[in-house]
Order: structure tokens, then C-alpha cells, then sequence
């Protein structure tokens, strides 16, 4: 008898991180460089205990905070949301040399307080004049926000929305391996464009487009997936020069493919900034606003115990996705927007992430202190400004697969990272680099970071 | 240029539900019998508030619940929900006169703590000796449970897992209707079993296999659905021996099939009983193990801004599904996840629940007083024994449909319930019932109540 699963079912392939999660487990001792994990000694512990307590100390806040929602997500957090992103761009757009987050709460208190008590009613997103004098943009409308129980399932959705079996998207050359996983389980072609420092590499994202124009497989391109800010694996970030140039091209192969061509701009590690400046949203770029969407998270700045992401997104994706939002969960659980809220609201938020903020700048300067210590000069990568990864380039006659035994090596030294080639989707234009390596420093703490790269450094020399 | 929408996206609905809750708001008055939100008075918010505080005041707990967990959800939670089932269902099995939940507990308490203080370790699944002189039934492993962000989240999972475009679901006439919206967006075709006050006419859901077989489209069968517990919108509770009987019909007519024809209980209402015994699992019938698809939730019975619920999956399906919730979130959030666990551990769920299966008994009995008050002779409802819901079937003659007139006369007077057409799939093998009601006693207060079912009386009585 054969089995009952549908093509999808059959075709969904086990996730990398189960794989490597398995052998963290099977090896007790094993430093663990792989994990995108948060650090556990930053959870914030007591802002959540107090913003709980508080939610929950009144009837009036904690039963709507134990009760359903809306699909779309709680109003507020909306609104919150699409100011604070509103500012950051502000901000972006003119760097002030001193405030490097969002002006943290006075008057988001305030007006927390005035709704609070006329549940119901929206405030009418008002901007609160902004600290660190960026140019004022127009202010995002709440009600092109969509709340995800993370990130994560926002780009679940729109692969849903948009994608069907043997569509196309364009990646970056590495990226993101999890949203791999996506497309490999939706049955989608991925055409790998190459990464550079600042960005995808303009020429080659060109001639892809033009390859697939010549084949006639542009119709099946829905989107080209970006991770903009500190990449996932390399640390790298786009520039907004790049961002609008990438929508420039894509729209000017629109006509070829029959249908808009999406940018997908994944910003979860946007928050984790700890030097250079922040980059605009390629929403404020020039057609941005019909034509990508904005992937954002609260977990990764906050905590991933509490998942909460949303996404920013034109019609008539934004309506479908809801829709689709409301068959897999009516909505985001309630508790979690409504403590996020509360951060936002009152200012927690704020102080959480600048604390985090340090505590990241300093384990990436552990960590790049012991690869410069430990690591063989012909190994390249570079110091990261934000987010939790370095990305490793050994020379390519070191293979760092999982069944090279560079990582072997490791293993038995106890020392585990994410081999470069997961990275990279399949895609048979070129071979798949297999030289590199992601490093996260997020997870383990500063000793097990300078053991762990001296223990790779050891494997690499040997 | 056309839209770059999916088949999935183009072919997803409006949900019933956005339309039932755009009627609310446009209608501020309105006393909506509709909803199937939980009580608000009886949310948990002094337990919620004090588990919270508990797990956040040690960093021991509370930094693991601000962290990622597993894609398949927490260990102690899994473990002790396998428990709880286990017992519900030996319960069940001989049912006992006094007790009717769940032993609340000091071992558990003792358990739980024991885990705790050796995090990682998983307790051996051993089963607290049953105070209420169950048969100990073979305790569940725990290994065979998938936590997700509610059960919808698990009821749109099994069915990416299972179906195809044009692959068939059998389900209740009537039956769920947010599972008709993913059925609907996933392109299935459903075929309705008539549905009888003690579950699923046998004899028709065999007619409708043997149609099948004939038509030759038992091939795309792949599941039958049912709402086995104070069922959504009837009220009505599958008896076990129809469960037995119709798990063994669909065995019968696999050979046709080609696969497995599996069984998904959805057993949402099941911990809101208040009056009658408790039904065993369909999981303990004959066959039960490897046929049948359980579907659980702590939500309702706990809190619907807490998204917790569950499933009892047989291979391959757990590992599909797992594989593909990784893809959607990689876990349902930790936080929530914890504080599941811990009003398990430390009774207070049990608490709870008890206290809420009193509040729900009340409003039933209001709302049934209120009909025999005000409704007429010729208008059939049942007294129902646990659940949200009160179904009533008016004369053929009078249509209840969201565009007849007498929707429209309850709407001028400000009631809203939901048209019983709502609830039955598109099977043109016969006409839609039209001159039934769901009307819930689960959101609105007891004033409401007995108001809004005196308007609906009037209503019906003109």
C-alpha cells in the first residue's frame, strides 16, 4: 500500500538545522557555533515578568490579552510597529551621528495609556516629532501590516501566496537555509545570484533575469529573496543603493514575466545593529511601496521565546496572505502581542535592544579576536557590524561539508559549525561552494566562543 | 498584467468568519450569539499571572521560555499531555461516578519540579497511580505528540501533509467551518456524511465509500473528518462505537484506495463537558493507532490568547508534519509552551477548567431557558452537555441564510448568529440545509444571553 501523502508531503525534505541539532545532542560536550540561537544570559527575564505582571494585573488589559484577536494582529501593535519602522527609515535617511535606536518611549506611553482605556479605537498615527532629526517620512499605515507568530511564518505565507510547484525565486549565493527548506517543500526552482559586501552583484542579477527571459522561464518568477541586513550567513548588508537598483531591474523585466516581480526583503536581524549605520528600508525606495515586501521581526531583537514578526505588504498579496494567515491560526496568540505592546509602549523595548546591542558587539569582537588569533592568515571573513554570524571563506582546497573530514575534524574536537554549502541553493547553473563556513556567536557564551575558534583554528591548521 | 498570486492564493476565500466579525463592528450594539470566543469573565488571569511570575522570577526557567524549543514542542509538555490523555481516556473507558476530570496534582507538582531541576532528562512517561479507578489503559508516548500554535494550526498541517488539489474530504453534514476554508483553499473537494445526535450515519458514510469506489475516486479520499466532541456547530458526541465502526468501514474500502484512509478527531470541545461521561478516543479503538489523527487544544479549555493544542499523529504523517511545521515557525512559541506545562504540572489547569466547565453549564442552562421561553414549538434544539454551542433547525419553510429575510430582521433587531448553511461543504451530491442556526453561549454575558435569544424569538415568530 502506498502512503497517503500529498506531493508536498512526499517531497519535504528534513531540515538542516534537525540534522545539526541532532548531533549537538548526541555530543554533550560540543561547543555549539552553529546554532542561530539567541544568548541566553540577555533574555530579558524581568522586563518580561514585569510587562506580564502588568498586563495581568488588571481585567481591563489581561482578559483581551487571554482572548482571541483579529487575523491582521492587535491594532496597537500595528500602529507601533509601523512608526517605529517609519522612524528607522527617517532615521536612516539621515544618519544622526549620536542616537543610534528609536527614541525610546515618553509619548508611545502616553498614547498607550489614552488607548488602553478607549479599547477599540485606533489612534490615527500621529508621528511623535523625532529625536534624532532624520527627515520625516511619510508615516506607514498600520493597515499594510500583517503579525506572524515570527518571522518565519511570514515567508511561509508568502511562498503560499505567491508560488506554485516548479515557480522560480532568485536568492542570494548563500543564503538563508531555512527559507531553502521552504521552497524545496513547495516543489520551486531557485536561481542562486552572487553575494558581494554591500549586496547581490548587480550584473549577475542582471544576466540571470536575462537568461530566464531568453528561456521563457520568466513568467515563472515570483521574487527575488534578499536578506538585507546582516546577512544570514554572512553578516553582509545591502546598501540602499542596491535595493533600489535591484527593483529598478526587476521591474524592467516585469513586462517579460506578465506579473509583478517581488522583492522579498528579510530584515530580522536589522534590530541587532552595533556599528555603521543603519540603511533604509527598500519600502522608502523608489516603487518600493507596490512592490516589496518588508519581513520584520520582534524575537530575535526581543526574545525568540516569544514569537512575533510581521510583514509589510501591498495588495492584493497582503489581503491573500491574511486570509491564508486566518486558516493556519486566526492570528498571532494574544498574549504575545499584547506583552510586545507593552514593550514597545513603554519604552522596555527600547532598553532591551541597546543592552543587547553591547552584549552583541562585544561576543562578535570575541570571536573575531580569537579567529584573528587562531585562524590561518589564507582564511578570509570580515568583521561583522551587526546581527550574530561570521562567514568564513577557507581556501578552496579546504572542503568544509558535512562529510569532509575538515568537519569531522571538528566534531571530534567537539566543535560544531554550519558548513557553507547548506547555504547555497541547489541550482545547477554553478557548483556549490563547499570552502566556507558560518560562525555564530550568538549562543554560546564568550569562553566556549574563544575555545570553540581555537579548536577550528586547530582543525584548520592540522 | 495579471496578478503573480499562487493557485493556492488565488483560490483561497474570504473567510465566513471576517464577514460575521465586519457585521459586529459595523453594528456596535449588535449582541452577537455568533462568535464561538470563550467567556470573557472566566479567563484565567490571576492563575496566568502567577504562573508567569513563577516561571520568570528563576533564570533557570525563565530564560529557557524566552529561548527557541523544539519544532515538535516541549519534552515535559508533550510528556505530560501524553498523561493526561491516557488517563481521560482510561476514565472514559469506565467512567467513574463521582470525579469527572483528571486527577489535579500533587504528583505531577512533584514531577515537574524533579524535571526541572535536571533539565534535559525526560521522565519515563510512569502513569500516576488513577484516582478515579480507570482501566489503565497503555500509556501514549509521548514521542508521537506534535505541539502546535493551536489545533488549527495542526488541522491546516495534516492537510498539507495529505491533500492535493482535487483530493477528497469526507466530513460531517454539518461540520467546522474554518476546516471547509482550508478545505476550500486547497482546492479538496468534500463530500458530507449525514450527521445523527450520537455521530456520523454509518450507514451513509458507506453509501458515500461505495459511491466513491464506483466513480472510481476512492484514490483521492484521504481522510474523514470529524468533530468528535460537543461537535461544532451541533453540540452532538460521537459515540465510541461509531468511532470503532467507522474506522473499521474506512479500512474496509482501502484496498480500493490504494493507502491509508485515516481518521482526524478533532476533539476541541472536549474538556468543556458538563454533563454526561466522557467518550474514549477513537485513538484506543480498534486500529486506532495507526489510523487515527487526534486533535487537541489547551485554548479553549485554558485560554484562546494562549495558543497551544496538539496532535497524536501515526508515521509517516508525524514526521511530514513535523518537518513542514519546522518549515512554518520551527515551534510553537516557548513562552506559551511553559506556561501550558506549568498549569499542568501544578493543577491549576485542572482548576480551572473545573471552574469553567460550572460557568459554561450556567450559560448553557441560560440560553436553553431562554428558548423554551422564546422560541417557537416547531424550532428543534437539543440541551447540550459540554461545548459552546446550541443548534437549532427552524422549519424547512424558514431560511436562516445570511441574505434571507429573516437574517436580516435578526441583524435590525441586533442579534447576529450564524446561518447553519455556513457550516455544510459544497457537495452538489444534495442541497444545502438552509433553516438551521449555531447559536453560542460562549462570548456573551447572561443578559445577553436571554435578550439576544428573546430578539431571535421575535424574530422568528414574525
Amino acid at each position: 500500500m502506498k502512503s497517503a501523502l500529498s506531493q508536498l508531503g512526499q517531497r519535504t525534505a528534513p531540515p538542516a538545522i534537525s540534522w545539526l541539532m541532532s548531533l549537538t545532542l548526541a555530543h554533550p560536550k560540543l561547543i555549539s557555533l552553529a546554532a542561530g540561537f539567541t544568548d541566553n544570559a540577555s533574555l530579558p527575564v524581568d522586563e518580561a515578568r514585569a510587562l506580564l505582571d502588568e498586563i495581568l494585573s488588571a481585567t481591563r488589559t489581561g482578559q483581551p490579552a487571554l482572548q482571541y484577536g483579529s487575523t491582521a494582529g492587535d491594532p496597537l501593535l500595528r500602529e507601533l510597529t509601523a512608526k517605529r519602522l517609519t522612524q528607522l527609515d527617517a532615521q536612516a535617511t539621515s544618519p544622526a551621528p549620536v542616537a543610534a535606536g528609536v527614541s525610546p518611549g515618553g509619548e508611545d506611553a502616553r498614547q498607550f495609556e489614552s488607548f488602553s482605556n478607549k479599547r477599540g479605537r485606533i489612534p490615527g498615527g500621529r508621528m511623535p516629532p523625532s529625536t534624532a532629526g532624520g527627515t520625516p517620512a511619510a508615516t506607514l499605515s498600520p493597515a499594510r501590516l500583517l503579525i506572524t507568530h515570527g518571522s518565519q511564518q511570514l515567508l511561509y505565507l508568502l511562498t503560499e501566496t505567491l508560488c506554485d510547484p516548479g515557480d522560480i525565486v532568485l536568492v542570494e549565493d548563500p543564503t538563508y537555509f531555512v527559507y531553502l527548506g521552504i521552497a524545496q517543500s513547495h516543489g520551486l526552482r531557485c536561481r542562486g545570484v552572487r553575494l558581494l559586501p554591500d549586496g547581490v552583484d548587480l550584473a549577475h542579477l542582471e544576466q540571470v533575469l536575462e537568461e530566464l527571459r531568453r528561456s521563457g522561464d520568466l513568467p515563472r518568477v515570483k521574487l527575488l529573496y534578499l536578506v538585507t541586513y546582516y546577512q544570514n550567513p554572512t553578516g553582509y548588508t545591502t546598501s540602499q543603493a542596491k535595493k533600489s537598483a535591484a527593483l529598478k531591474l526587476l521591474r524592467r523585466y516585469e513586462k517579460f514575466a506578465g506579473h509583478p516581480l517581488y522583492l522579498l526583503e528579510d530584515a530580522a536581524y536589522r534590530e541587532l545593529r552595533f556599528a555603521g549605520d543603519d540603511v533604509p528600508s527598500a519600502l522608502i525606495a523608489p516603487g518600493g511601496a507596490d512592490r516589496v515586501f518588508y519581513a520584520g521581526t520582534f524575537s530575535k531583537p526581543f526574545a525568540t521565546g516569544v514569537r512575533v514578526g510581521f510583514g509589510v505588504l501591498p495588495e492584493p498579496v497582503l489581503t491573500t496572505a491574511t486570509r491564508i494567515k486566518g486558516n493556519h491560526d486566526f492570528g498571532t496568540a494574544n498574549l504575545l502581542q499584547q506583552l510586545l505592546t507593552r514593550a514597545l509602549a513603554t519604552g522596555a523595548y527600547e532598553r532591551h535592544l541597546a543592552e543587547l546591542q553591547r552584549r552583541y558587539a562585544h561576543k562578535a569582537h570575541v570571536m573575531t579576536d580569537a579567529v584573528r588569533a587562531h585562524f590561518p592568515s589564507d582564511v578570509e571573513w570580515r568583521e561583522p557590524e551587526g546581527g550574530l554570524y561570521v562567514w568564513a571563506r577557507a581556501p578552496k582546497r579546504l572542503r568544509t561539508g558535512p562529510k569532509s573530514r575538515f568537519f569531522q575534524t571538528a566534531l571530534r574536537r567537539n566543535v560544531l559549525y554550519v558548513p557553507g554549502a547548506l547555504c547555497y541553493a541547489d541550482d545547477s547553473a554553478r557548483r556549490k561552494p563547499d570552502h566556507e563556513m558560518r560562525l555564530s556567536y550568538g549562543g554560546a557564551n564568550e569562553r566556549d566562543l574563544t575555545e570553540g575558534i581555537r579548536r577550528l583554528g586547530r582543525a584548520l591548521a592540522a
